[in-house]
C-alpha cells in the first residue's frame, strides 16, 4: 500500500502527520497485547480535516483506524492491516454545556475526567464512568459502549448519546440523533455508532446527556469469608429491587494483591463487597444503604463499613481502585494478562460465575482474579501467569475458550464494557454466529472499501495470538 | 402482484389468513389519517410461521407490513403497496419473567398494560407507557421507540431493549443484543431496530429491561394565567436537576375541552402543569415536590394541589389522561387531527414552541392545542379545524409546514415519540436530507428486495395527501 505522506500534511499540516519510526512504534498498539505498524499517523484538527482524510482514503482503499486514548484492553485501535491511524486526541474541545437542556457537545478527544471537571461547577456529571477515565477519550467510549463502577444505576455510554456528527468512509458527514431527551425520528443510527469500534463511521462531535450531580453519597464496604456468599449477596441485592450507585465485587486474590501493593491491611477474607447509594435526600440514601446492608447480612457478610465522607470514601475504594494495577504484586514471578477480562452475565449467575473461573484457574494451574461491576453483571477477571513457561501460555488458552464456553452457556456475553477488537473476536464469533452476516451486511453498505478499522470485531482473525505480534504486558 | 393465499394458509392455517374484502378494509388503516388496501392479512402464530412468511414474500418479492394494535398516528402499519399485512397480536405470550435478573422476554404482541399487569405482583413495572398503552403491543411500541408520560425520568422504549429476536427480510433469526444489562459485544443491533417502523425485520420475540415499583407517587398540578410561565416553568424544573417522573403541560384549549367533555370543572386559566415524583423513601419523594413546586410559583403557578393517594391522583390526572378523546368538544363543528402532533424540543425551548404554535394557529385561523410529555421535550398538538372547508385544510397545510421549519430551526425532532411513517415524511425529509443516504443504504443491506414496509421513513411519498387514501377521523 502507499501513502502519499505529503497529501496528509497538505490537509492536516506538517506537524501532524507522522511516519517516523518511533512515533509508528508508539501507536502500534494499545492497551492490549497486539501490535501492529502502522503506515503513517495523522492528527486531524477539525471535521473537515477528517472529512478530506476520508475522502483520500476511501480513494486510494487505504484503511484508517481511529485511535483516542489507546486505552482499550481488546485491541480495537491496533492498525493490524497498516495504513494510517487518525489520532482524535487534537479534537478536544468542549464545544458547549447546555445545563438548560442537560446535555453537552464534545470533540471526540475530549477526556472523560476532563469533562467531568468541567462539569462539576455547574453540579453535573456524566455518568459512565470507565476506570481509564483518566485518560479515556469521549470518542474512545462510544466506540466501546463503554461503563464503569455507575453503570449499575447510570448505564453505559449507549444510554448517554443523543446524537452525533459522524464522518462516513466516503468522508460525508452525518448528523445523528438529536438535541432532545427522546426521538421517533428515523433510525437510531447514534445508536448503532455506540459500540461499533470505529468500523462504522468516524465520531466527530458527540452530544451526550449529562445528570445532577447527588448531593450525598455514601459508600459501604462489606466482608465475606465466601466469595459465594459474596456472590449471592450481589444477586439479591438487584433481585430485591435495590437501587445502589455501585456495587462491585472483589475477591480474595484482589484483597491480597492490593494489601501486598499498597499495604491496607484489609482483612484477608474470601471476598468484599463494596456499595454506595447516592440521592439528594439522606433518608432516602440511608434506606437504600440499610436494605443493602441488610441482605449482605442475610448471606454472612460482617464488618460493614460506611461513609458519607468523601475522604473516607476514597479511602474505602482505594483497594477497588488500584486493583488492577496491583494483582501482578499478588504473587512472585507472574504476570498479570488481559486475555480473558471482561465478560457479563445475567444477574442471577454471579456467584455461580466466580466460583466457576476460580475452578477453571484451578484446573488449568493458572491463577485468576474475581472482581468487577458485578451490580450489572460485569466480571472482570485477569489471567495471571508464569509468562516464561510456554505450558503456561498453552494452558490460558484453554482457560480462555473453557471460560467463554461456560459464560455463554448461562446467557452471558463476551464483553460487557471492553468491547470485541481482535482478543475477543475468535470467543464472540463461535457464539454469535447468527448475527455475523448481518453485521457484515451493514458494515458493506457504509463502508464498501472495507477501510474503516478493517479486520476487527466479525472480521477478526480466528486464530488472535497469530493475527499480529503480541507484546505481553508485565505490570511492575 | 400476484399473492399465494394457499400457501399462506399452509404455512399459518386456514383460519390466519385472509383477503375477505371486510378483514382488509379493517387492516387498511391505523390510527393516521391514512388508508391503503392490502392484498391478504396473515396471523402468525410461531417465530416459524413468520420465517416462512418472510421466505415465500422475499422470494416473489411481496410486501410485508407487520403490525400490533394499529395504534401509530403516522402511518407505519398502512399497506402504502399492498401486499401481506402481518398481524403480530396472535404471538402475545409473556415468555418470561425473571425478576432475579430484572428482565422479561415477551412475544411482540403483548399488549403494555397485560404486562405490566403482570409485573405488578412481582413488584416491577415496564416503565415506558405510551399514551395507547391499554392496546399498544411490545412490538409496536419497539418499532416507533414509543415512550409517554414517564420518559421525563424513566426515557423510552429503547432504554429498555436488551435484546430480541428478529426475522430478517430473507426469513432468517438473528438473536440480537443480551441478557445483560450492559454489553460490548458487537454492533448494538437491537437498538437499531428500535424505531425502524417495520422496515428492518420482524421483532418476534424481545427482552426488556424491568424496573422496581416506586413504594411512593405524589402528583401535583399547579395553574398557570400564561402559557409562557408554564412553559418556562418546565424548563427551569428540569435545568435546576429536579427529576420528577412525570412533568406534564396542558393549555387552556385542552382545559376548556376536557372541562366540556368530562364535567371537571378545572379553573379555565392559561395552562396548568402537572408534575410527579416517586421513590421508596417519603422525605425524597417531598423533596422533589417541593423542589418542583417552588420553582412552579417563582413562575406564577398557583392553587397547587397534591397527593399521594392512589384515586386523589386518577383524580387529578383525569383531565390530562382524557385530553385526546375530549378535543373535539372543544367547539361545534370542528374535528380534531393527528397532522402535526409530536414534535420534540430541546428543554430550553418549550415556552418558545408554546407560544410560537398558538400564533401559528391564529396566523392561520384554526384551533390547536398545545400539551404533552414537556418534561422530557415532547410537545404534542392537534390541529382543529373545520373538514367541510377546504380552505381549513389548505391552511392545515401551511401550518404544519410552517411549525416543523419552526421545531426544525430550534434544534427540535420531526417526532418525538410516535415515528415518521407516512405524515410526518415530507417534514422529516426536508429537515434530514443528510442521513437518508445512509438509512437507505441500511435498509438495501439487510432488505435487498425492499418487501418489509415499503416506502416509509425515508422511502415515503413527498406528498403524504397524495400517497393513500386519506381518512378523516371526526371525534365525537
Amino acid at each position: 500500500m502507499k501513502i502519499n505522506v505529503e497529501k496528509l500534511k497538505k490537509i492536516v499540516g506538517e506537524n501532524n502527520v507522522s511516519d517516523n519510526v518511533v512515533d509508528l512504534y508508539v501507536y502500534s498498539s494499545d492497551a492490549s497485547v497486539h501490535q501492529a505498524m502502522p503506515s503513517v499517523v495523522v492528527k486531524p484538527r477539525t471535521i473537515e480535516d477528517v472529512q478530506k482524510i476520508m475522502g483520500y482514503a476511501n480513494n486510494d482503499k487505504i484503511p484508517v483506524v481511529p485511535r483516542g486514548a489507546g486505552s482499550g484492553t481488546s485491541g480495537h485501535s491496533v492498525p493490524i492491516d497498516g495504513g494510517i491511524v487518525m489520532d482524535m486526541k487534537g479534537m478536544n474541545r468542549i464545544i458547549e454545556i447546555r445545563p438548560e437542556d442537560m446535555l453537552c457537545k464534545v470533540e471526540p478527544g475530549v477526556v472523560d475526567d476532563d469533562l467531568n471537571r468541567t462539569l462539576k461547577p455547574y453540579g453535573l456529571f456524566y455518568p459512565p464512568a470507565p476506570a481509564s477515565s483518566r485518560i479515556a477519550t469521549i470518542g474512545g467510549e462510544i466506540g466501546a459502549n463503554a461503563s464503569g463502577v455507575r453503570s449499575v444505576k447510570y448505564g453505559a455510554t449507549r444510554d448517554y448519546v443523543l446524537g452525533m456528527k459522524v464522518v462516513l468512509a466516503n468522508g460525508d458527514l452525518v448528523n445523528l440523533g438529536s438535541n432532545t431527551r427522546v426521538h421517533s425520528s428515523g433510525y437510531q443510527l447514534e445508536r448503532l455508532i455506540v459500540g461499533s469500534e470505529g468500523t462504522l463511521g468516524i465520531v466527530v462531535e458527540a452530544t451526550m446527556k449529562i445528570s445532577p450531580l447527588p448531593k450525598f453519597r455514601c459508600l459501604a464496604v462489606a466482608n465475606f469469608k465466601e466469595l459465594e456468599d459474596a456472590g449471592n449477596a450481589i444477586s439479591d441485592i438487584i433481585a430485591s429491587g435495590c437501587q445502589p450507585s455501585l456495587l462491585e465485587l472483589m475477591d480474595g486474590i484482589g484483597i491480597v494483591a492490593v494489601n501486598k501493593a499498597l499495604d491496607l491491611g484489609l482483612k484477608e477474607v474470601g471476598a468484599i463487597i463494596l456499595f454506595e447509594a447516592d440521592g439528594n435526600v439522606k433518608e432516602a440514601v440511608d434506606y437504600e444503604i440499610r436494605k443493602i446492608e441488610e441482605i449482605c447480612e442475610k448471606h454472612n457478610g460482617t464488618d460493614i463499613e460506611m461513609s458519607y465522607d468523601a475522604k473516607e470514601r476514597q479511602r474505602l475504594f482505594g483497594g477497588r481502585k488500584k486493583l488492577f494495577a496491583s494483582l501482578s504484586k499478588y504473587k512472585e514471578g507472574i504476570i498479570c494478562t488481559d486475555l480473558a477480562d471482561d465478560m457479563g452475565v445475567p444477574n442471577s449467575k454471579i456467584a455461580e460465575t466466580a466460583k466457576k473461573i476460580h475452578e477453571i484457574a484451578k484446573k488449568h494451574n493458572v491463577i485468576m482474579a474475581v472482581y468487577g461491576h458485578c451490580g450489572s453483571g460485569v466480571i472482570h477477571t485477569k489471567i495471571m501467569l508464569d509468562s516464561k513457561k510456554q505450558s503456561q501460555w498453552d494452558e490460558a488458552a484453554r482457560v480462555i475458550e473453557e471460560l467463554y464456553d461456560y459464560v455463554h452457556s448461562v446467557g452471558g456475553v463476551t464483553s460487557a464494557e471492553h468491547g470485541i477488537g481482535l482478543s475477543k473476536a475468535p470467543a464472540w464469533k463461535k457464539a454469535r454466529k447468527d448475527i455475523i452476516p448481518m453485521m457484515r451486511a451493514i458494515k458493506k453498505a457504509l463502508d464498501p472499501n472495507n477501510i474503516l478499522n478493517p479486520h476487527k470485531i466479525m472480521d477478526a482473525p480466528d486464530d488472535w495470538v497469530k493475527a499480529t505480534n503480541l507484546r505481553y504486558r508485565v505490570i511492575s
